[in-house]
């Protein structure tokens, strides 16, 4: 084991699955909470897993970034509509020749995290993740759970395959958890987009599980076509994909089990939907290219207009 | 008073209102209908209207439409959903130099009707009418009621004001129906989808009122774009419409009273929505013209899986 500590910066479905395997296999994990911090604190974390069960009965739990030690990984994994707190939670946290890993989902994040740390010290990550809280501390994870981790730069550049990502995937690894590591982190985040921008978006919208979208022929049609707006839009941006990754992802949609998606389960909860790191980053990155995406842009606005009547609790 | 004769085919709030108005008036008016017929036929027409109540203790009513006599007029005010019946419904019904009055929303609907009586006998119909069925044969007007009376052209261009449109006003307004008359139908017809394309469409889609759409800020520039995208598709389809019109229709909203749409009041009743006639139609003459209109096709497609849905019942 590398000794390396890592900090937690929003313990829920993800983030406290994942600072928990670390901490399982023996790395020092230190945790940010906010409601659930009372319960953490005096009952520790519980992860209920396909991979099997444990429980970690006594962990390092915080309320205030303050009171956290420094660590020389600081895993971001708040929701994204959570952002706006990183410039403070961040700096006390951050070891001097540490890094922030920012563990979220859409397009976008590292550039302002970059701006707090300095974007020397920022390496993204993508979670290929199925789990759900179940209660305060204790965490079902359903399926899936590989890591893949990319350096970010200033320009959205490829960064290549550091040292430093090599070591982070390594502790990873150790503690049970699939990684890949990818040379351009822009690239991987738009492919990502591909299926989250149609799926998460129209589930939302239309109220529906992957399989009725699949299954509807209007509902397809849009799914494709916006996927090959997503497609257009990394291009203009400087990422091409490969050319069959929509058929690719349509092929497994088709086959997958009926799927309710994260933001429409954070919809039904009557949390904020993701939508600026999902949606509106994206929508924006191609404009800024050149390229408009009238039917990302649309969703973009459907989902602006759902999101009004949400309601926004605390991370953790 | 002319003696002309006419035919209701499809006696809901609109046709019902219409023909009561006729009837009333002292025409000769025969009326389709379907659910309704027995408590039409047994008890008549009652309207409560905001220009005085009135009732019609008999009427001339008819299940099927070989029963009925040839009529001068044949007024259309079946939902478009139905205008796959037409061709069955229309020729018992039309006398040998008469005419249909297609009082239909949206875009279309002229040509095959055409295609059924001949083109040359088919007058089209913009109603600016409020109204609801609120039993069997009880209809309330609530407000508005003009008619926009204007010549079909197989090939949609502009008909002029003959002297049959005048009969029909002169007919309409002695029976206290406010008339206008166009030149050009098209451009009517295109005139109106700029408000029905967005504030029907959203309505459905976002669950939401006319007041609920101007004041959110995402869905009010969906709105804007979406009546954009119909005032390019009339100019691409060779019927520019006044400059201002997105403008003038913006300001009338934002003071109207909150509004549930009609296309709204028929989904939640989980009857088909006219998607055919609003959306698609509007869009496939766009995309004939060779105009992309991306945010009109997805808002098609969205409330098309939406009417999946649905239900289809027999008008009347």
């Amino acid at each position: 084991m590398s000794g390396r500590t890592y900090a937690v910066i929003g313990t829920g479905a993800l983030g406290g699955y994942y600072g928990a395997r670390l901490n399982h296999a023996g790395f020092d994990v230190h945790y940010l909470l906010r409601s659930d911090y009372e319960h953490v604190r005096t009952n520790g974390l519980r992860i209920d897993s396909k991979d099997g069960d444990f429980t970690l009965p006594t962990v390092n739990a915080y309320r205030n970034a303050a009171d956290m030690p420094r660590c020389d990984v600081v895993i971001v994994s708040l929701k994204t509509t959570q952002n706006h707190l990183l410039g403070e939670l961040l700096p006390p946290v951050i070891a001097d020749d540490g890094c922030v890993l920012v563990l979220q989902n859409g397009l976008g994040m590292e550039g302002p995290i970059g701006e707090i740390v300095g974007h020397h010290r920022v390496v993204g990550g993508l979670a290929f993740l199925c789990s759900n809280k179940l209660g305060p501390g204790h965490i079902h994870h359903m399926d899936y759970g590989q890591i893949t981790l990319a350096e970010h730069t200033p320009d959205g550049s490829p960064g290549g395959e550091t040292n430093r990502i090599k070591q982070i995937a390594a502790d990873l690894e150790a503690a049970g958890i699939p990684v890949r590591t990818s040379r351009d982190l822009v690239k991987s985040r738009w492919k990502k987009l591909v299926w989250n921008v149609p799926f998460n978006g129209l589930s939302v919208v239309l109220d529906a599980t992957t399989d009725r979208i699949m299954a509807d022929k209007h509902a397809r049609i849009l799914a494709e076509q916006l996927m090959a707006e997503v497609v257009a839009a990394a291009a203009a941006c400087g990422h091409p994909l490969d050319a069959n990754i929509t058929q690719i992802m349509l092929d497994q949609t088709a086959t997958m089990t009926p799927y309710r998606t994260s933001m429409k389960i954070d919809h039904d909860a009557g949390r904020l939907m993701e939508i600026e790191a999902i949606f509106g980053n994206p929508w924006r990155a191609a404009k800024q290219a050149g390229l408009d995406c009238p039917r990302l842009e649309s969703l973009y606005r459907l989902l602006g207009f759902l999101n009004g009547g949400g309601s926004c609790p605390p991370a953790g």
